[in-house]
C-alpha cells in the first residue's frame, strides 16, 4: 500500500487497450467489435497525474506540545512515513515552550501513537530517529536565532538542503509574533534556486473580521511571501470536495446544465450534531459564522459555482474561486431577515439522549448571544448565476451530521403528462455528498413498473469509495504532502480571504452590534433541524 | 396483487407531504426543516396517470390452434384475469380452421397453462366458463356470417355490449384475406356511441416492402379504420422502452443536452444468441432487415429521437415518431458500403458449445445469401441531429444477448487536465438498457482517491426493477390491455410504417437484387460481436 512508487518521477498509468489510433476516425468501433457498454460495477483503469516526489525537507512544528501535534499532526506525519508519502531525506522538529529533552519528546508522540491503529515498532524506531525537540520562547529573538543555528546543523545532517516548513499549531493570537520572529530570525528567507525553501502553515481563524484579516496577512506578509503562506481549509483537503471540481470539469455533460438557466436553487448543508464541546472559549467568541461560513461554507460555494478554469493549475484554480468571491451580492443589511436565519441550540436530545442548552454548556455565558446555527440566502452576481439563490446552512446540535450540496433544477419547462397526472413533477436533484457518504446521486423521473402510467423520483448514485480498495488520505496527510510539494490549490489565498471576510463582516457587525440583537437569535431544539421560523428566507 | 382497484374509475394516488401550499414560495424550505437528500435508496411516492378499466368486450383469437395462442395468448388473458386486469364482464372466443369443441378447445388450453406457473384451478375454471370455440374457413364468407351471429348471441349471454377484438394469430400471408371477410360479414363495423367498438390486432411483418405494406394497409382499412387497427411492436410493450419516453421528457437536465451541440453518436444494439431456430421459412425470406429493423430498431430510433409531443398523448407521441421517420436521411445506394454492413452466422460457440453455420442449419438453403446480421449508420436530417450518426446493429449467434441504446456524448470541449494528464478524458455515456438489465447507466469521470490527481470513469446506475415489489407486465398482457382500452400509443401507426419501409426498401433491393450481392456479405463467427470489418462504417 504504497501512495508514491520509489521513482522520482511517477509515469502515468497506460491505460489498456489504449484507444490512440483507431480514434482517429471519430464514430470508431473497435475492429470487430460492437460498442457495448460495460458492467455496472466495471470501472475504466484510470488516467492520473503525474507526481513529483517533494524535495527533502524539515518539518517544524511550533506548539508541539499542544493537542494538535500529539493528535494529528504526529500521527499524520507517521502514516505519511508508513506509506512512503515523506520525502526520502527528512527530519521534524517539535518546538514550544516547555522544555522537554528529544527523548522526552519521542516518548510523548509514541504514546499519541500507541492510542492510533497505526503503530508499528520497528518503523517507529527509524522515523523518531528524525525526530527532535527544541524549547522556544515566542518573545525573545534570540531564541529564534538559536533555532535557526540548530535547524541549520539539523539541515546538514540530515541533507534536507534548507527547505524548511513552519507548521503553526498554536492559538491564533500567536501567529503574528511567531512569523515576525521567524522573520527576523532569518528563517523565512528563500534561496532563489529553489532548494532552501520556507513554507508556513496556519490554521484558521485567519483574523476575526476584515479588517483583523487584513492586519494579520499584512503582518505576515512583512516576512513571508503569498507563495511561502499555507492557509489551511481542512473542508478543501477532503477528497470529495476537490472531486467537486473533477466532476464539474471532467464530464462534458453537466456544465452546459450549470447555470440560472436550469438551476432553482442551490443547497450548501454543513450540519454536526455535536455540541461546544471543550471549545467555549474560542467558540463563544467566533459563532457559527466565523467557524463554518468564512471557510468551509465559502469555499464549497466557490467550488460549486467557480468558472473553468482555463487549466487545473493552482493559479488558476484560485483565480475562479476568487472571481466568485467577488461577484457575492452583499447583504442588503436594512432587510437582513429576509437573507439570514441566526440560531443557538437550547435543550433537546441527540440520539434519545438529553443534551444541555448551549447557553448551559461549560464556559458558556448563560445570557450568550452567539450563534449556533445560521442559513443564508446567497446570490451571485453574475451572467451564470444571476437570480439562482444558494442557501448555506451550517450548525451544531442538529439532527443529523450532513456535509452536501445539493444542485436542484428547475421543473420540465413544460409538461406533457399535465393532462394526465394530476400533480406536479419533481424536480431532478443532484447531491455531491461530502459526509456521511461521500457519493454523487441523482435523483430523476423514471416510469413505474406495472399497467399504469406512473411517475416515481428514483436515485442513481454512486458512492465514491465504491470499488476503491488504495488507501486513503486523511485531510491533515493531504494538507502536509501538498505543503511539502510547494502545492497551494487547496489552501485559501490572501485575496479570497479578504473578499469573503468584507462579505461577512457587516453581518457579522450588524448581529453582533445591533440594537436587537436578541430578536435576531432564534432558538431551535437540540436535534431539530434549526429554528422553526429557517423557511422564511 | 392486483393491478387495478375495484372501482371503476381509479383515482390518483395522492402524494405524501403534499407540497400544494408551500410552493408558492418557488425556493421554499419546508418549516423548521432543511431540505436534506434523501437516502440514497429511498423513492419517493408515485405520481400515476388515472386509467380507466376497460369496457367489457369478446376477445376472438384467430388462428386459435396454433402455437402463440396456447403459449402466449392465453397465458397472458389467464394472467391478467388472474390480476383482475380483464374487464368485468369478457369472453375469449377461439377461432380456427380446426374443428374442435369447446371443451376440446379449452383442454388443450387448461394443458398450456399447465406447464407455465400461473395455473389455479379454481381461478381456471371460471375463466374457461367464457372461453369458447368456434372453427372458420378463412376463405367461406358463410362461415364468417355465422360466426357472427354466434359473437351475436355471446355478446348477449355475456353482456360485452357489442365490443370485440380480433386478434389474428395467423400466418401473415392470412391478415388480407382474413381481414376481408371479417369486413364483408360486418364484423368491421362499430356503433358511433363506442359501445359496440371493433378492432383487429395484428403481428409484424407488415409486408415485406413498401410496395406490399402500402398494398396490405389499403386492403385492411376497406373495412378496418385506422383507429380500429393495433399492428403490434413487442418492443414498444417492453417496459423500458416506455420509460425512455418518460426518462427524456419528465427530467429536464437530459433533454438540453440532448442534441448535436452535445451527443456524438448513439449506439443501437439489439443482439441475440439464438440461431434461425424453428423459424427457417420465415427467417430465410425475411432476413434481419425485415425482422429486425423495420419494427423494433426504428421504434428505438424514434424514441430516442424524437422531439417532445405537446402531449403524452396517442396521437401526439405517434405525430412526433413519424417525423423522425420522415426526417431519415435516404441511404446513397452508390456507397451502401459505407453506411452497411450486412453478416451471416457461420460456425462458432456459444457459450462454449459449438454451433452451426446458418447455412447448415435445417430449412435453409446451403448457399443462402439471407443476412443474419446488419449494422447501419443511419443520419436524421433535422436540426436537432445533424451530423450526429445512429449506429444500429442487431444479429442472430453474436457473443451475448443485449438490448440498449447508449448514448455517446462529445468529449470536453476543453480539458483543465491537458496539461497534467497525458491521456484524452473518456467521454461521458448514458445507456438505457432494456435487457438483460431494464437499468439506466451513467458513466461518467470523477477523482480517483489518494494523493494523485487521477481521474476513472466510473458508472452510477439505477436498475428498474430497483425497490420495486409489484406485478410485472408481460408484452403481450400489455398489449392485450392497451387494446382492450383502445389506446394505440404502443402501436404502429400506418404513416409510421410505410415512411419506415420507404427508408429500408432500396436497401432492400440493392441487397437482393444487386449483381454483388454475395460480396455484400460477411461471414463471422457464431458467439462473435459480428463481421470483421463491421468498424469501417
Amino acid at each position: 500500500m504504497q501512495w508514491f512508487p520509489q521513482t522520482k518521477k511517477v509515469k502515468l498509468m497506460k491505460r489498456e487497450n489504449s484507444m490512440g489510433n483507431d480514434m482517429k476516425n471519430k464514430n470508431n468501433i473497435t475492429d470487430s467489435t460492437i460498442e457495448v457498454s460495460a458492467p455496472a460495477q466495471e470501472i475504466s483503469p484510470k488516467k492520473c497525474m503525474s507526481v513529483e516526489r517533494s524535495d527533502p525537507c524539515t518539518i517544524v512544528i511550533v506548539g508541539a506540545t499542544g493537542d494538535l501535534t500529539a493528535r494529528k499532526l504526529v500521527p499524520a506525519l507517521f502514516n505519511l512515513y508508513l506509506n512512503d508519502g515523506l520525502p526520502d531525506s527528512f527530519c521534524v522538529v517539535g518546538c514550544s515552550r516547555t522544555k522537554l529533552s528529544n527523548q522526552q519528546f519521542r516518548g510523548k508522540m509514541e504514546t499519541a501513537l500507541m492510542a492510533t491503529n497505526l503503530m508499528d515498532q520497528t518503523k517507529w524506531h527509524s522515523f523518531a530517529a528524525a525526530l527532535s525537540y527544541r524549547s522556544v520562547d515566542y518573545g525573545d529573538l534570540t531564541s529564534f536565532i538559536s533555532l535557526a543555528k540548530f535547524l541549520k546543523n539539523l539541515d546538514q545532517k540530515h541533507h534536507t538542503r534548507g527547505n524548511k516548513i513552519f507548521y503553526l499549531a498554536l492559538p491564533p493570537s500567536l501567529y503574528e509574533p511567531v512569523a515576525q520572529m521567524l522573520g527576523r530570525s532569518g528563517l523565512s528567507e528563500e534561496k532563489e534556486n529553489g532548494n532552501g525553501w520556507s513554507r508556513l502553515v496556519i490554521e484558521k481563524p485567519f483574523g476575526r473580521d476584515f479588517k483583523t484579516a487584513v492586519g494579520l496577512n499584512q503582518s505576515i506578509q512583512r516576512h513571508f511571501k503569498e507563495h511561502q503562506i499555507f492557509r489551511i481549509d481542512h473542508y478543501l483537503a477532503k477528497e470529495t470536495v476537490q472531486n467537486v471540481l473533477m466532476f464539474r470539469f471532467a464530464n462534458a455533460i453537466f456544465e452546459p446544465i450549470w447555470n440560472r438557466r436550469y438551476i432553482d436553487h442551490v443547497n450548501i448543508l454543513a450540519s454536526e450534531t455535536l455540541g461546544v464541546e471543550h471549545r467555549a472559549g474560542y467558540y463563544e467568541q467566533a459563532g457559527v459564522i466565523r467557524d463554518m461560513f468564512q471557510n468551509h461554507m465559502m469555499q464549497l460555494l466557490a467550488l460549486t459555482a467557480m468558472e473553468a478554469p482555463s487549466q487545473f493549475e493552482t493559479g488558476r484554480v484560485r483565480d475562479e474561486k476568487v472571481k466568485v468571491f467577488r461577484s457575492l451580492r452583499p447583504f442588503p443589511v436594512e432587510k437582513l431577515n429576509e437573507y439570514i436565519v441566526l440560531g443557538q441550540y437550547a435543550q433537546g436530545k441527540i440520539n434519545g439522549k438529553p443534551v444541555p442548552a448551549y447557553r448551559e454548556e461549560s464556559g458558556i455565558s448563560p445570557d450568550s448571544l452567539t450563534p449556533t446555527f445560521a442559513k443564508m440566502k446567497v446570490f451571485i452576481d453574475n451572467w451564470r448565476w444571476q437570480g439562482v439563490p444558494f442557501f448555506l446552512s451550517s450548525g451544531k446540535r442538529l439532527a443529523k451530521k450532513i456535509t452536501e450540496i445539493t444542485i436542484h433544477f428547475k421543473e420540465v419547462p413544460h409538461s406533457l403528462f399535465r393532462q394526465t397526472l394530476e400533480e406536479r413533477i419533481d424536480a431532478n436533484r443532484l447531491t455531491l455528498g461530502i459526509y456521511p457518504d461521500e457519493k454523487i446521486a441523482l435523483t430523476f423521473q423514471t416510469k413505474n413498473p406495472g399497467a399504469r402510467v406512473c411517475l416515481r423520483s428514483v436515485p442513481m448514485d454512486f458512492s465514491y469509495h465504491q470499488n476503491y480498495t488504495g488507501p486513503i488520505l486523511d485531510a491533515y496527510e493531504k494538507v502536509l504532502i501538498d505543503c511539502m510539494l510547494g502545492d497551494q490549490m487547496l489552501f485559501w489565498r490572501q485575496d479570497s480571504l479578504e473578499h469573503c471576510w468584507s462579505f461577512l463582516t457587516p453581518i457579522l457587525n450588524e448581529c453582533e452590534i445591533c440594537d436587537n440583537q436578541s430578536e435576531m437569535l432564534h432558538f431551535y431544539k437540540s436535534g431539530s433541524w434549526g429554528p422553526r421560523n429557517i423557511s422564511r428566507i
